[in-house]
């Protein structure tokens, strides 16, 4: 008899992304004669105690040795008892090494960025000390689909509908971070620990309405899904694979759009912008306006609009003020743009 | 004193749009002498009557006729009263000409679907018979929002989250409908109704949880504002905006594509699609396959995932059966797409 379907489900994502990693190193075996390192980032949660169990089961099959890290955020009195549990808990999976991490969760972006941000540095940090080649993260379709909800309210495009990401990157490596539940539901997750009678803890802020994943998780989503059927969730996370690959086409195309529609000088030409597709040249004026020195995160669809008033509905406008210093202006039919 | 601020937005919104539609007409004094005739599409709901108030206001300033139909669907007892009181209304507002058109609604697509295809066949014959250059529609960024939600139900891409467009073609002529109204919130309209007196009907499907669209507007939608904040409307109708162009630059992408894909017998070389970016590929795969006689509307992302793996994973697949008998197949670095 074999294992229960949630079990099979879980192991087989894991079995794929070592698979995956494996394949990625040139010679596995070539890394100082030991067996490359894979961790499981794991909160304690049913998402990442399922990934660490499927991680421990599948790893030395591959001859892949299986650790883990734990990261005590400090935002609950008891964070660093609870991360020493988790500790445990990974060990009793036979998992090695197995560390917890303490962070300092900084004010930047909000608390919910405040703490990704923290999370990763450490997770980083980890994966740089003890050598591993990979960091598994536990998070779900039904985490992808929250993600893509999140980015449609940003309503800046589709490069925010595109989720998150099975393959990325930390500071160290490109490819450092897999997500192999990606297509794997929380409630398979949450019945793959059941069924191995594996503890799991429910995090506090996943309930707690402050946050808005938690509101959108708990009251959001079932409502979308009550309107627009079960399938939302699939249809979400399907939307993000879909976006993401448009937006690396697009993104592609406006690269190399833009060498084209440069003088021999560098300075953007009015008459090549206007030739291009809106979609290629909104993006074409925005990696100008980044490159020029404008932060990207404060760069919003309305600014980028207004530069391209300047192609599109040129009536001798003045020139327009963008985030970081930066000035764009029409000038002799180039398209001059540069920091104050 | 100018008129109200909800009033003033609805007018402005009519006059620029009768402005591109006179842009669009070469010279519109030389149509058998007459002004252009612009008709407003009005159900007596408070969206299209406020949008037939402008029209009545705007027109005669520019030279325009305006006009109205109402759409008298049959599918509530005394639908036809209704529709003569709404008549009235038009007339009231000194459109003219001003008629019912009573159609047969089938069960083509469920019930939604087959109102739309009836109505819009009505309004095209209304719009061929009287000479109109234009039919208004008075849908709201609220509806946007509506419709970009249900694209995303559907998870099949950018092209479904692209919402309704500002310009499209009926039968008849490319151009013939305006959405004057889709940066404007329903809030605005109702309030536009309000202060100009105006007596609104409130459509009881609107209202009626049998309908998706329905479910979407009183729940689905306020549960999403109240998880991610009020701004949700307004990220919705700038998504599908910036989807709407991403998808056509895309498909734009496409079509060039295919014409340098294939070999000089017009065959789809498998090496050339390999080397596309996979939104691109996709996009090819997608009109060959619509090309060989599959029909677009039952032709969903995994059929075009499958004859993708055909170039992406080839291990000797055999044929893929598609919708309308068209199977594909690899056969010696060529891919062969054609109907059974």
């Amino acid at each position: 008899m074999g294992p229960h379907p949630a079990v099979a489900a879980i192991r087989l994502a894991v079995r794929r992304v070592l698979h995956d990693i494996l394949t990625d190193l040139n010679d596995p075996t070539d890394r100082d004669g030991a067996a490359p390192l894979v961790l499981v980032a794991c909160s304690g949660g049913a998402d990442s105690m399922a990934l660490a169990s499927a991680l421990s089961f599948e790893a030395p099959k591959l001859g892949v040795r299986a650790g883990g890290v734990t990261v005590d955020h400090g935002l609950q009195v008891g964070s660093d008892l609870r991360a020493a549990e988790v500790v445990s808990r990974m060990t009793a999976l036979r998992l090695d090494p197995v560390e917890s991490v303490a962070v300092r969760v900084g004010r930047d972006g909000g608390p919910e960025a405040a703490a990704r941000d923290a999370r990763y540095a450490a997770l980083d940090e980890a994966a740089d000390r003890l050598g591993a080649v990979a960091v598994l993260l536990g998070h779900t379709r039904d985490d992808q689909a929250e993600t893509v909800l999140l980015g449609l309210a940003r309503g800046s495009g589709i490069r925010s509908l595109s989720g998150m990401a099975e393959v990325s990157g930390g500071t160290g490596r490109s490819h450092r971070y897999r997500r192999p539940f990606l297509h794997i539901d929380r409630q398979t997750a949450r019945k793959a620990c059941m069924v191995q009678s594996l503890p799991v803890w429910d995090d506090p802020h996943n309930a707690d309405p402050a946050y808005t994943r938690s509101r959108l998780r708990h009251e959001g989503l079932p409502a979308l899904e009550k309107a627009l059927g079960k399938g939302v969730v699939e249809a979400l996370a399907r939307t993000a694979q879909l976006s993401r690959d448009d937006a690396d086409a697009l993104d592609a195309w406006a690269a190399d759009a833009e060498t084209r529609v440069r003088d021999e000088d560098g300075r953007l030409e009015c008459a090549k912008l206007y030739a291009l597709p809106p979609a290629v040249r909104r993006r074409v004026l925005r990696r100008a306006v980044v490159a020029a020195g404008s932060p990207a995160g404060s760069l919003f669809a309305r600014h980028i609009e207004e530069v391209d008033r300047l192609i599109t509905g040129w009536r001798g406008q003045g020139a327009i003020n963008l985030p970081g210093r930066v000035e764009a202006q029409r000038q002799g039919g180039r398209l001059v743009i540069r920091q104050g």
